[in-house]
């Protein structure tokens, strides 16, 4: 049995406990060190620190502050890791805590963040989905069930002091063009909700002051959201500081490519078993600066799929220029529109595309000017048949099942 | 034996061969006609009639006026088919023509259409790749071979008037936001350069002056450049004039995601044996306004990948909000560096991104600012260990082969 | 958090255990009911109840009574089923008990029950497995390591009064055709060392005096020893007696298809989720007298394999009439030898293909005289490239590591 | 465009065809060498010679003279190649002849060889398969329709004389032991119906005497009807004599594993794309004395698979000890009345077992006294659902449709 590094507690606050942290910053001291070769364990929260509860209503979707995110556990140390080595981490196994076999999804208010279709879910929902074994289904969306592809949404080693810098030197620059929008095109570091793990007094309110919001991806992975860092896949990440700093959280029980949702996948607090190696001066050996990872041996084999087509044109008719974004968002409303033929509400149809196992590919990106996009919904995850025939769909969804829905106050 | 509805002769100019045509307009007739149930053969042209050659110069890649692409067999007619039908399409089987076992990659010259990484690759080249039953090896690019993916990059039905319509509005107006960019926003109607088929004289003259240019994928499909569309698919098309219309050409016999290299694919002359059904009223049935389809019960099971990030930061360090072009194109050029290692030059790098069945994936389209996308190299093509380990790599690609280059004149 | 209907203590002797049995029996009291739709935990012994250690000695190997085995855990009763019904079973998770994450693999003595290979390897021989999240690797065979295929090695319903009347009545009958036999064709009830469950006094002793050994698999399922009834998969058991009883043991981390090394899989106490439903009248509507399974969505997806044939001619020359176990076991044979040209002893080789998820397939079984069977070895598992090459093998297996012997006394 | 070596004209009999044989001999003449590296093309008679025709009788299948087979094309001579080496051979492509797009599967009669299941179908019966594309269908067995697993059934070297001397003595010392039997335990040499290539005269009739029969899988490979050694799979043969001598012949586009209904999968007349490579003293380097091999990276990924169990106690109720083929008897005779619920005639569910791409396992082969063998039926193959509903089966197979039975005359 594996050491467990870091344990949280979910009837506690994220904010009392010491081996969490909620910004990137080379400060943030190491709450553990471990060997090459080592493998261990870690508890995390969800990504929301327990904020969001398993019930009926999206009140909590609603009024979340999001500058409380994310809840990581760590950073971890490696003994001898240097910058410009790889850290290759094995994910040997990941799981929900035993004592809280659920996840949610959600939907953001448009003015709380959105989600990659807000312009047509611009209020807060929220659908509970509960781990059976391997699989999971939710009492707000019918029908479904899925085999869970759990992964971490957000891992990674702390910057440097200077990639620290360029983060926010890009991204204030980017807020900076567009100062008021709603939501806004980034988040500055902002030291009232940080949690800087051990740092106490001044060291903290420093770092507090600087610390990269952990939204986004960057270039030492960070909230990749990547559906395929599973359970069993193994990852190459650059180390920026001595001992790495290797945190995580944000544990996903399955989630679709791009995570559309946004809040989320379906989000749950649980334990990661790693195991980790160091490749000395790997960085140069192989012109990495961004990680480069395998899959699993082993993943849900879906594969029948219905494939969905989107192109740069969008619902307004308008033509974008190979827009990868704008295809893609007509393959997922292409998606939702036919899910909707069966009897799914259009709110459950999006978080079966958050939630589900679903591909979105990148097809075409160079005929001008449209990108062609797919989106690849799995079949089997269906308890009908929802492919194509010549007497149309049967609407067979379950009647009478809704997802909680929260208006703006 | 199934009929071979349209023959091509591929010493013989794609011009004179009345069952092709190269733009998409309601007006070019029939050549022939079916019923559902119905399965035939039709042969193609490579995209461009036979201007790029099996030999070891680019100028070919350079000089070709893209005007004149792509040249499609057909349009079919369906017997019954009307609008709002879909034609339902088996893509029984697709293969090389006996005498023309071999196809083309290449770059564009920037100044005729680049490419996806045209910033970095300027200048046209291209490498040839020869059919060895199920597998492709390249004597331009060295030590990889790939079991084909084999499938119509182009394929779709005739548009409506009202459809052809709003196409060329909204790419003419996208073109007048900025005419004079190289490469071009979008490529208007442009007769000089049209085959319309069985259409002459004045028809024909009118008809060429209206079509639409066959490069970008549309509502009907066309030119979606889908890897996964496959030998053994199954697509569901809409119908928009009565008997469908159905065309297809620019096969390939292998691609990425994506089509980076743009010119193209593997590109090749070949043949496609197709089946048709007919799904009555099915586009407000199943409230599709898009092809959707299903992948094939046979495709190469490629399990081992390398997988690389790109978020949308571009290469100069500038940061773009919420862009998965970008995205894409950074996760490229990782592995074009990372390829590198190994002693492939760039160029082979690209060709190979280009060729191979990688897997272009959306993965994160929430986390502002940063999209996340991942590129998935199959390693299992390489013959040798593309992995990542302690010892570093090895320069392992075989020496002393390049890619032909030819530079602007 | 599902219930946990049945709990094991790995610290106490399995007979002190009234939830656990280790013969077929009808009279065997259920030890909990469940109603149709419900989930739930059932916690297991090894299957010899903790008699064979963690340690680097085969004298436990050499030494087991065999007659007390398998502990199972059972019988749980279904509301509403009856003889007749097919129980529907979905392994919903299986997984290693906290405490105890390893398990051992074994060849008996010759003279102990033996193996399918016993005539090479007649002596007690074991290696222990360790588990690392989703995967194991052993200290006594060195340089191969695999994801789980975890499951159930025995899992089955009670046997009618009727059916195992039969069972008795068949298997003595073959003893008796050679009753001096080392090791014997089968074994019969034998009372002295039968744990009954809750049974108790005279009920007891006339019940074990009947029950059937756990050793075959039987129309009921049973010791089926199928590595692809793994988590995930969905059973459907014919039903003898009213509620079922259903009862399981013998959890295997992996197995290669035959189980050939008999001790056995790679063996270990856990636990199994699942979930239970009726199709009533299910045996007449389906025609089934043995179960049948669908296999589990998530699965270790090795696709690479060496693949070795075998005929049915024996090591020694010897012509067999269309004899798969022949054939199996020259295919067996065959891979051990090629394996041991990279290093590994016969007893290591003969241990990978016990414990692996190799597959044994039936190729041919109409071709006169000979049958062909077929063992397909992943090549994925190793840490070397086991491929033929022009070269020959290179010696690459960690040297100087053995499993443990021990010799008949 | 490779080379065909070998031409055969399917309006002419095998026997005026001197690129073919029936026989193995080290004296058959090469008909062409090659040298490591070239790839060709081979084309040859389904099995038979032409013997069985598309129409919808089976009295061909009744009235065959066994002692023809098999028709291979060869042998084919490799440069360099010398006993003890490894023939190191690609199937880079295989398929039918254009003019003879379909093959058929048959169960003799009992009297004439009869197939694995023959005391349940003591008749001549046939079925016919049409292909399209991929695809293939048949008029007699309807509702199913599978990719084609693609494969030479019958593939190998000539052995040595020695080789050809230990073939001779073990199998007429197995017919000795029951020489009556019908059908016989093995086939002897027979003169008459032997074809030897180009060999003539004396040399013929003596070669003709001694030649060992098509018919079982010997330690060369030859007809190990494996269908996995499908298109795109690697094979590497023992070499027995100078040049290697590869002949091959019996293509199937489908078969199950087993091939249990003899006559056998959908049998074909067609060609091999073929790629050959040498390891010198490659059979000492890997200890090898029978063929391994390599599966294609493209196979039909069928995921969906109903599992049917088998042990090994006969229809009869009879207990046999340890017997795969027992146990994989009665998988097949249960997956027949599983599939007899839904409509099928137990001819047609035999075909489907048959010629499907179905799964034969060896599931346990220790368990005393019983084997269990598992047979995996594809459900993706029936167009419509296959599996077990608490509604119980729907008759769906399409009715009024039957397979040619031709009694014994």
């Amino acid at each position: 049995m594996a050491d467990t590094l870091i344990k949280v507690d979910l009837s506690q606050s994220a904010y009392t406990n010491e081996s969490v942290h909620n910004r990137w910053h080379p400060d943030i001291p190491m709450v553990a060190w471990v060997k090459p070769g080592d493998d261990f364990i870690v508890e995390t929260y969800d990504w929301t620190g327990g904020f969001i509860k398993n019930d009926d209503s999206a009140d909590d979707v609603r009024d979340i502050d999001l500058s409380i995110v994310h809840f990581l556990s760590g950073p971890i140390g490696v003994k001898g890791a240097e910058p410009g080595d790889l850290l290759v981490v094995d994910l040997l196994d990941i799981g929900a805590k035993k004592e809280s076999e659920w996840g949610f999804n959600g939907f953001f208010s448009k003015q709380n963040g959105g989600g990659f279709l807000t312009d047509h879910f611009p209020e807060a929902q929220k659908s509970i989905w509960d781990f059976k074994g391997m699989f999971t289904t939710s009492r707000h969306v019918p029908n479904v069930r899925y085999a869970g592809l759990i992964h971490p949404g957000l891992i990674g080693c702390l910057p440097s002091k200077e990639l620290l810098a360029t983060w926010n030197e890009r991204e204030v620059g980017l807020i900076g063009t567009n100062p008021t929008r709603v939501p806004p095109l980034a988040n500055p570091p902002f030291g009232p909700t940080a949690h800087m793990g051990r740092l106490g007094g001044d060291a903290k309110a420093k770092a507090a002051a600087e610390g990269a919001r952990t939204v986004p991806p960057r270039e030492h992975g960070g909230n990749c959201d990547i559906k395929d860092l599973s359970r069993g896949s193994k990852i190459y990440f650059p180390v920026y500081v001595d001992g790495g700093g290797l945190s995580m959280g944000d544990l996903h029980f399955s989630q679709g490519d791009g995570e559309i949702t946004f809040c989320g996948a379906i989000e749950m607090a649980g334990w990661v078993h790693l195991k980790v190696e160091v490749i000395k001066d790997g960085m140069s050996k192989y012109g990495i600066k961004t990680p480069i990872f395998k899959p699993s041996p082993m993943t849900p084999n879906y594969k029948d799929y219905l494939i969905f087509e989107g192109i740069s044109v969008d619902e307004s008719g308008k033509q974008h220029y190979l827009d990868v974004n704008v295809a893609y968002r007509q393959a997922c409303l292409n998606a939702i529109e036919y899910m909707k033929k069966f009897g799914y509400s259009g709110a459950q149809a999006y978080s079966i595309l958050g939630t589900a196992p679903v591909q979105g590919h990148i097809s075409g990106v160079v005929d001008i000017p449209n990108s062609c996009a797919t989106l690849w919904l799995p079949t089997e995850i269906f308890d009908f048949d929802v492919n194509p025939t010549a007497a149309g769909p049967q609407k067979l969804v379950t009647p009478g099942i809704t997802m909680p829905l929260s208006p703006d106050l």
